[in-house]
C-alpha cells in the first residue's frame, strides 16, 4: 500500500479587524478549492484564522472579546468552510479562538476528516506573552490573558485509510518552538504535524533588533530540526503580512521527514503551497535500527529534569 | 563585565589504525597552539580524539580492545595535551574511551580549565549502534557493545571568571540529535556546549543512500536548532575525513544562541574554526519575558510521556 497523501498548506495574508466575517470565509474557501485544484487531500490553515489577532489589544469588555471566539465548532458562521470542504472530499486543520460552554477561553486547533467530522482537538500548550498588559507598548501579546493553558496534552489521532491512515497531530504557533511538545508527538508515533502560527516580524513597539527575516530563520529552523529529529512530515502554515498596524513573517513550509523543506510560500498573502507526503518516508529516520528508533536509543532515566523543573536552575 | 570567550573547534581529520599515538599527540598540540595563536582560551576536540573510531570493528581480545582505552585522565600518553595546554593557559575539551579501574568503559569527554583541572566529566548518554555485530557488514557501529550508557546525567560547570563564569556542558556525537540532552543542559542555563562526534559520511555497507552533503545538513541542522531553543553557544566539532576505509562528515561549526553559524570547516582535515562567543547574547534569548524564558512558558505537566515511555506508541 502506498501510503502517499497530497497536502497543502494554505498560508492567509492579513485578516484586518475592519474585514467582514463574509469576506474572511470567502478567502478561507477559495484557498480552500485552489488547494484541491493542485490535488491537495488535507489543507492547513493558520492559527486563530478567522478573525484578526487580537491579543495585541487589551480588551476589557467582554461582549466585545467574546466576538472573536468561536462557540462550538463547526457553528454557523464557520459551516460554510465545512460544507464546502465535505463538498470537495477533503480534511483540513484550522486554528480559532475557543470559548467554552462554562466560560473557559483556549487557543484551539481541530483536524477535519474528509468527511467533516472532527478528528482531534488541540489546544494550545505554549502561550507567549504576559496575562497583564505593558502600559508603554502600544501593541500587546495578552495570549496568557486570553487563553487557559492547553488541557488536552498532546493528542494524535489516525487519518483515514483513503490518506494512508497516516498519525496526525497538531501545534499551534510558538509550540513549534519546544522540543517537548514534537517528542510528545513522535512518542505517540506522529507522522504529519499540522502547524498554524501568527509571528510577529518584528517588535511594532521597536524594542527588539530582530528583524522579518531572522525571525522567518527561526520559524523555519525549529520546524526542520523537530520534524527531522521525529521523523514526521510537518505542515507549518502562517497567518502574514501586515494586519491592523502590526507585521506578521510569512514562510510558510512544508517539511520531509528529513528536515527538507518540501514546498515554501514566497509571498506574504493568501497562498497555497503544496507537498506528497510519503509517510513511509518517516521509516528512514524511524524504523529499527536508525538514529532515531526511540524503543532502542532514548535514556528517559536521565530526562527527568524536564519533567521535576520548569524554570532554568544555573549552578552557582 | 562583558563575557566574550574567545573559542576554537578543533577539527581532527582522520587517525588510521597505523598511526601511533605520539604523532595523534603531536596533532591535538599542533591544533592546540594553532587555537592559541588564534586568540582561543578554549579549545573542544572530537570525540575519541586518541585513536580510530574502533567501534566500526568487532574486537574479541580484550587485551587489543583495551588499548583503544584510556584508563585514568590525565594518563601519561596524553599528558603532553594537558602540559601544553596549560603551558598555554588555554582550555580544552576532548573525547576519550574511557576504562574505569573497576572495569568499567565509557564513551566518555573531559572539560579542562586553563589551569589544568578537570572541571567535568561527561559520558555519552545516547550509544548509537548494535550490541551484536551485523554478520553481513563489513563495517559495524558497536558502541553499545564497547560502552555501557554514561551514567552522570548531563552535568554542567561554570568555567572561571577569566572566561566570563560561563555555564558549560558536554554532548558527544549522538547526543546532538537528542533534543532531550540539549533541554536537560538549557534546564541548567547552559551557555556553551562542547561537542565532538565521529559520523558516519554514507554507510561503508552501502545499504543506505544518505550521502554525505545529507549528513552534514543533519548535524548542522540538530546542532543550529538545539542551540537556539536553549539559547546557548555550541561547537561541535568532527573527527573527519577517511578513516581506515569508512568516511566520517566534517562539518564543524560553532553556533550562536541565535542558531547562526559564527564558524564553518571548510575541509576534511586537521582545522581549526574560531568564534567569540559573547555569553550575554543568550539573553535574548532566555532573558525575563522572552520567547525561552523556561520559567515563563514551560509546561511540564504536559511532558510526562518523555519521561514515561521509551519507544514509540502509535494508536491502533
Amino acid at each position: 500500500m502506498t501510503r502517499i497523501l497530497t497536502v497543502a498548506g494554505a498560508q492567509l495574508g492579513p485578516i484586518q479587524h475592519a474585514d467582514t466575517r463574509a469576506a474572511t470565509m470567502a478567502r478561507l474557501i477559495a484557498l480552500l478549492e485552489q488547494s484541491a485544484a493542485r490535488g491537495a487531500r488535507f489543507v492547513v490553515f493558520p492559527e486563530l484564522a478567522f478573525t484578526t489577532f487580537f491579543p495585541r489589544w487589551l480588551i476589557e469588555d467582554t461582549a466585545e472579546l467574546d466576538t472573536y471566539y468561536e462557540q462550538g465548532m463547526p457553528n454557523a458562521a464557520v459551516q460554510p468552510l465545512f460544507d464546502r470542504a465535505k463538498a470537495l472530499g477533503v480534511g483540513f486543520s484550522i486554528g480559532f479562538a475557543e470559548l467554552t460552554p462554562e466560560g473557559r477561553r483556549f487557543n484551539t486547533a481541530v483536524l477535519v476528516g474528509a468527511d467533516g467530522a472532527i478528528l482531534l482537538k488541540y489546544r494550545k500548550v505554549h502561550l507567549p506573552g504576559s496575562v497583564e498588559p505593558r502600559p508603554q507598548n502600544r501593541f500587546q501579546q495578552l495570549e496568557k490573558r486570553y487563553f487557559e493553558y492547553g488541557d488536552l496534552g498532546f493528542p494524535v489521532a489516525r487519518g483515514s485509510a483513503e490518506w494512508g491512515a497516516p498519525v496526525m497531530g497538531s501545534l499551534i504557533c510558538n509550540d513549534r518552538r519546544w522540543p517537548e511538545a514534537w517528542r510528545c508527538l513522535g512518542l505517540q508515533g506522529v507522522e504529519l504535524v499540522a502547524i498554524g502560527y501568527n509571528s510577529a516580524a518584528y517588535d511594532p513597539n521597536g524594542g527588539d533588533a530582530e528583524d522579518g527575516a531572522r525571525r522567518v530563520f527561526h520559524s523555519t529552523l525549529a520546524v526542520q530540526a523537530n520534524a527531522y529529529m521525529n521523523a514526521t512530515w510537518a505542515v507549518s502554515v502562517a497567518k502574514a503580512g501586515v494586519e491592523d498596524g502590526a507585521g506578521l513573517i510569512g514562510g510558510s513550509v512544508i517539511v520531509s521527514p528529513d528536515g527538507l523543506i518540501a514546498a515554501q510560500a514566497t509571498t506574504e498573502g493568501d497562498e497555497v503551497i503544496v507537498a506528497d507526503c510519503d509517510f513511509d518516508a518517516c521509516q528512514q529516520g524511524r524504523g529499527p535500527g536508525k538514529i532515531f528508533d526511540f524503543a532502542a536509543h532514548r535514556r528517559p532515566e536521565q530526562y527527568r529534569r524536564i519533567v521535576e523543573q520548569t524554570g532554568a536552575l544555573p549552578p552557582a
